[in-house]
């Protein structure tokens, strides 16, 4: 099945779809990376010529020019049909608004070869949200990245009931072909496997805090003691990042709004959103 | 505070009694190990005896002679009123039964002296639950222990309202004299810290398997993937035992009861509970 996937098109350039074309371009693939605009393509570009740098630090095999020679592998372009007029598979990974999502799906029907398979990267969407859209449910599934993809190698596969079982097995064996551990669902399910677990530890994590029964470093602590874990639930947080969880708290039930505002008023409102800030439950200031 | 803390008796020899005990001796303290009857007793010996073993493969700093030396400082004895006649605290492990329990602490304080503290180590019970019935609310407590102390060293510390400040801090370093790491909560919350943690993510995992979503070992590998843990939910099923959390789902809501449903007919009918039985999710037959 992998003999039919030769040529990717990734489309979107943020933070994910950037990972997900180089990471495809560094094992070797040929890879036309979409964005909707100059200016987009141009920030795209950016975001290559850093992974460049990050790959050469921290991805296996990366040393004597094999990350710029991915960065060669990926051509950049703003137009649409031409990105993937020779695609055998088109991995989307826009922004996660339901229009937007169609939108790109409905000119993507239009354009690509009947051949092409179509994934959608989306963290919040079922692929039954979007597969009427696409011109082809039978050739379309869901091919799912974690951030920081070189490291953090989970690509959960999921199809709907439409998906052709060969089109699933081709999709996992790309997945192998590019260095992921494929994570094959059987059936659709919101959050998927890993925010299927994560969600409802991070949630217990918060709801002890936020009530009043532990610190943060005591949940940590006990959670690193009792499973060996190297991070424990806080941690985890600030990886991800404060905002997502608490966005997803916000539309929650009654205690899951009052975890998220105490989230609010005692870090996102400080500003205080993990790692990437600065600081989060913890401090990274260095 | 930990100075007042000298002598302790535990109260029950089982699984987790015998490890207090024997850790509580390990770390130099003279201690009394109490059991119903000359039975129970004879049986809280051998469990001593193999924990010397245990501790001499397993603990840091058990050679030379120490784990024997620590088996040398308890006195066991089927009186409860002998057993905690001198005792600065009293560790209760008694079966977790309400009514075995309310009766041992009627029993007790009758018994022990007026400076004795004590402390629970139920899993499920409240602090609150028990304490009208220790004659002394103001110096009793929740102490909770895991299975496999020497290793899994968190004792959890939980008061109630009534709980002299002082108390708990005695008890917090008498934790660490035992080489425990204490873990503080300001709060009574069922499952402490760690079952908090623990009870969502099993039922997450749970939930993927039971409806058909994805196989354990996927699950497994997922969790271990994107969090570096060692060991994902369904190996930490196999090592808690399947029995517990299934009882817990079975008295839960029409989800948890599907899934314990599912627990029950797959493996706890078939004798798969666990490593303990040599098969659970995984086989550890050798």
């Amino acid at each position: 099945m992998t003999d039919n996937i030769h040529k990717v098109t990734v489309l979107g350039t943020g933070v994910l779809g950037s990972q997900i074309a180089f990471q495809t371009a560094f094992h070797g693939f040929p890879v036309v990376a979409y964005d909707i605009d100059d200016k987009a393509v141009a920030a795209g570009r950016d975001r290559f010529s850093r992974l460049i740098k990050t790959y050469e630090a921290e991805a296996d095999g990366a040393a004597g020019g094999r990350a710029q020679q991915a960065f060669e592998r990926i051509r950049l372009t703003s137009d649409l049909a031409d990105a993937v007029v020779d695609a055998d598979l088109v991995i989307e990974a826009v922004p996660e608004v339901l229009d937007i999502k169609r939108d790109t799906y409905r000119k993507l029907a239009d354009s690509a070869p009947q051949r092409a398979i179509f994934a959608t990267n989306s963290s919040t969407l079922l692929p039954s949200d979007l597969k009427d859209f696409t011109g082809r449910p039978d050739r379309f599934l869901a091919l799912h990245f974690a951030n920081q993809i070189w490291r953090l190698n989970t690509a959960e596969v999921m199809g709907t009931a439409d998906t052709d079982p060969d089109v699933y097995t081709a999709v996992v064996e790309f997945a192998k072909a590019i260095g992921m551990v494929p994570i094959e669902l059987h059936r659709e399910k919101a959050g998927y496997v890993l925010n299927s677990l994560l969600v409802p530890l991070l949630h217990a994590a918060a709801e002890l805090a936020a009530g009043g029964y532990a610190e943060p470093e005591t949940v940590d602590k006990t959670w690193k003691i009792a499973t060996g874990a190297p991070v424990g639930p806080f941690q985890i947080f600030d990886i991800v990042g404060l905002t997502t969880p608490y966005n997803l708290m916000a539309h929650g039930d009654a205690e899951s709004q009052r975890i998220a505002a105490w989230l609010k008023e005692n870090y996102i409102d400080k500003g205080h959103l993990g790692v990437a800030t600065g600081q989060g439950f913890y401090s990274y200031s260095h």
